[in-house]
């Protein structure tokens, strides 16, 4: 399988809380990762963001799709 | 700091491609992690997700905010 | 009306579950449909899409926003 | 595999536009599509949406995931 | 015109700038607005958020979906 | 704090209705603010956007990152 997106996370399930309508899901991520993001070049440019620079990937949980083989 | 996210995730930029609207940047994630998923509870039981399951989690790069101190 | 994205799929309502705070709406797809999506360069090369190849367009329910006129 | 989304459309690639840092690609569905939104409950209400309402349903492209078997 | 979102902020365009495949246009809002969030009850509680708490609201601009009438 | 975001918005919590896993928070912005959006230039072109033009910015309320300090 080949995704679109340039983040894919091995994870292991740790918890459910199942809601009514919608339910949220927690990982332990298991491998040492790598992540990237996509931001205009003025936001990038006003962060002065360069290598070894230390950040906060900030993701709301919404935009986490589990994928599960 | 709080942010209304349930991943905020420690990283060290890697690279930065610099485009002409929209810019792409690599990092390591530097500490073990944790993720948290919001799903519909349709989804959730048709995947029939449980603890220890393996998933992989798929985030497109366009979702992911640095911040930086 | 314009709108500044380029998925505009015309549906009919086909069932509705209203929750707390959020709800959950099913659309059966009325006409032949085109659509469009936005990924990273190297995502575009690592997946190497082209012309008529056979793909899966996966989009969480969040993101779909239905206008009604 | 199993997806943690509503939306899932089978589609075949039409046209490839490649950029310096993000690409536009757009597809044909080929299959007639079932599609979900999740909206507040409070946006339902307002809309007052009910079985048969006909609608748009509206997608930013960047939102929408391609998949390759 | 019925969106099932619950921000609809009224504005003038001040700028764009037109790249390869994606653009950037900037506005000035020009009513006085109200906005809406939806966010885990977790991180709710964990932010204590209460009335007249002052807050961010941060937005990427690729959430940000412009409409002409 | 530097955000990777365009949009960065004062705001004063006005109520708070908390939900079984989601919750939705209303806000009044404090300050006149100034937004931004990222669309595809083809989106661009076919709405025909220009300094002055009046346009609706809709924003699904899920895509809304309260920060506090």
């Amino acid at each position: 399988m080949k995704y679109g997106a340039r983040n894919a996370i091995k994870a292991k399930v740790k918890s459910v809380k199942k809601g009514d309508v919608m339910s949220l899901v927690k990982f332990d991520v298991t491998d040492p990762a790598e992540m990237a993001s996509v931001l205009t070049t003025e936001s990038l440019e006003s962060m002065d963001l360069k290598p070894n620079d230390e950040v906060l990937l900030v993701v709301k949980a919404i935009h986490v799709l589990p994928v599960k083989e």
